[in-house]
């Protein structure tokens, strides 16, 4: 009666090799943590929220172990407007989990340089991918999330610099829209959670922060 | 004229003084491998879609480094039907740039014990939770994503077992879901893609791999 | 006194994470082989010259421990003749030192499809590559030895079937060179060697064997 | 008028059988990656140097799969002094191709125990090989790259500490000498390449790594 799942394989030799030597090292070696994770559950400090490249490694970067933040990753670390309609949001679903059930006290969106997702808004609104207008690509309609942040952009900037500033714009998207949530709003309000905005430059290895007044990003 | 975002803090010095690390040693003795990332773009050879859950560390439990998983994290590792209503859907998003721009070779999901958002299912399913019925609770509108698989467990397992056989459960309908994307199963059809399904144990450190036949876990 | 080597980096942690999992495990399940090895010596069965592409997995493909198989592996799975002008021949020690001292019972060359040296003699030959036929050009150089196999296949294959014909031609030419080993040919003559032919479709997972009549390749 | 190899003998079929069942598991389970791998072509993040020695596995050590190294092996480890001279240089050639046209962004040479190549060197240099200074060995030649190495350590170890003495020698040299090809260095002064030196004991199991300063090695 149970419907087999034929696409379904086994895990490749490789990472099953990793993983056992995962197991006998950095497992076994601090099992009394993990132990502990699972009886007393997880406590994040804070709530990181970034893209899915590959290349973008926030755990390495803050030399972060298991228990520490609670990572929800995206297509260009995005977060829509508030719109309880009954449908499915992953990102408005895991932020408020975040807030309202594990009390984290930070997020932080975390953008970064050469960013596949940004470069196809940017395509998009600038009338080189008609793809991506089509109702049917997921990735057109989760970018539109950014167009407002290319109207800001757009007469601001040199071709060669709009790619930069739009992965900018698209943290300060994330962070006014997070505020559009009443449960984000409210703890940031009564000083039970702090947002902050970053960016970083892959091949440079820098990290930018987000200056509130200025709107501008300066190195860490 | 620009607004200013009163509400974005500095980072925290002990971040910052993390990244100060990490840059003077990771980064710098590996600079040329993330110019070579920046330059060349990513090609990551799998993407792993696994949980927002602070516990859980995919690229520790397999010695990964920058550049070799595309990573998709929501809250228990779920993904919807494919519905393509012009809507903003990130996972979807994430998982057409995976497959239809980068031709990652597997999709690789990820579910673990003592998963909240599970738990949360579980507690809705069984009335008692009635607060995240409402429409307006991103989490139960989430989760109902994993309602068919609630239904397949529900008279199976003893209440102790029911938490576990779920957090598979979520599992198998991430994968049932992948299959009705176009794009995944032409690209499964043609041998350019394989899925695979994993569950491991936070306490224990343990690694389970879904069986195709019997849709059970077995030790990796 | 002693000079620095200020260019030297230390391992990427990822590395030495993936090394520590190893000891722990394969290592340590295996000690007293390892320790075998260590004060018997080797005792390969057979010596495999193969290509440094690193989709060539040699070890993988026959199932190979430590200890089975010596490797030697350099652009094109090439041997140049036998030619003791007293400089240094990095291929012919490797022989050398497999059938004078190892006495290796086999000596096996596996070719590969979309050899990139392979094609690149391909372009030089015809001449598409001027750079290789620069005398500063290492790799020309060292494809210099496929040349002749080049002039046997020139006239008898289609522009699309030129380089998987080139890749089994490097096999043969390697192996008719290996014949020009006075050690090698006195081995052979005196069956205490035997001399294997390989080429695998690294897309497909095939692996043909020549046969020695025919000077055709057929799937094992 | 093809001239036969009469020579040339079917694959062993404990050979074949290994390949069939690699080719049902392994390949047949990770098909789209090895699909990817072949029209993709290959990027891999890393060189390899290591020893045609079968106890030295440098993929297990690491964890590797098909795609992530290109390992050259030769006797030793060894990489001779830049000699654009027209000849037919092996190890030149591999560096060339992975420098030059695959932009590895580490070369990593591997030195190891027991190493039968540096005993022979060690031999000659004592003048206890007599055979090995003939100008028609060819392990005689090559290990002459590794004479330099010995009139550094001949004075300052112990006769029982001489051969790892020897064998961490033949690291460095290799690094030297890496480091005397234009386009070498020409990569590391850009940033766009690391070196890496290595040494692994096969009965112990330890992996030991070069520091730059004090040209010892330490355990990773």
């Amino acid at each position: 009666m149970d419907i087999p799942l034929p696409y379904v394989k086994p895990l490749p030799p490789f990472l099953a090799q990793r993983y056992h030597g995962w197991k006998a090292t950095t497992y076994s070696q601090n099992k009394a943590w993990f132990r502990k994770l699972a009886t007393e559950g997880q406590h994040p400090r804070a709530m990181i929220i970034s893209c899915c490249d590959s290349r973008v490694h926030v755990a390495s970067i803050f030399g972060a172990d298991a228990g520490e933040f609670f990572i929800h990753r995206n297509v260009a670390n995005l977060v829509p407007a508030f719109a309880p309609d009954g449908d499915h949001h992953g990102t408005s679903a895991a932020i408020e989990y975040a807030v309202t059930a594990l009390h984290v006290s930070h997020i932080i969106v975390l953008g970064h340089s050469q960013c596949g997702g940004v470069q196809g808004c940017l395509d998009m609104c600038t009338g080189n991918a008609p793809e991506l207008e089509q109702s049917s690509s997921f990735v057109g309609r989760w970018m539109d999330i950014l167009r407002p942040g290319y109207e800001r952009v757009r007469d601001k900037y040199a071709p060669e610099d709009m790619a930069a500033a739009l992965e900018k714009e698209s943290v300060m998207v994330a962070l006014e829209n997070l505020m559009t949530f009443p449960f984000v709003n409210e703890a940031v309000e009564s000083d039970m959670l702090t947002l902050h905005g970053l960016w970083t430059d892959i091949g440079e290895g820098t990290l930018e922060c987000l200056d509130s007044k200025s709107r501008e990003f300066f190195p860490v």
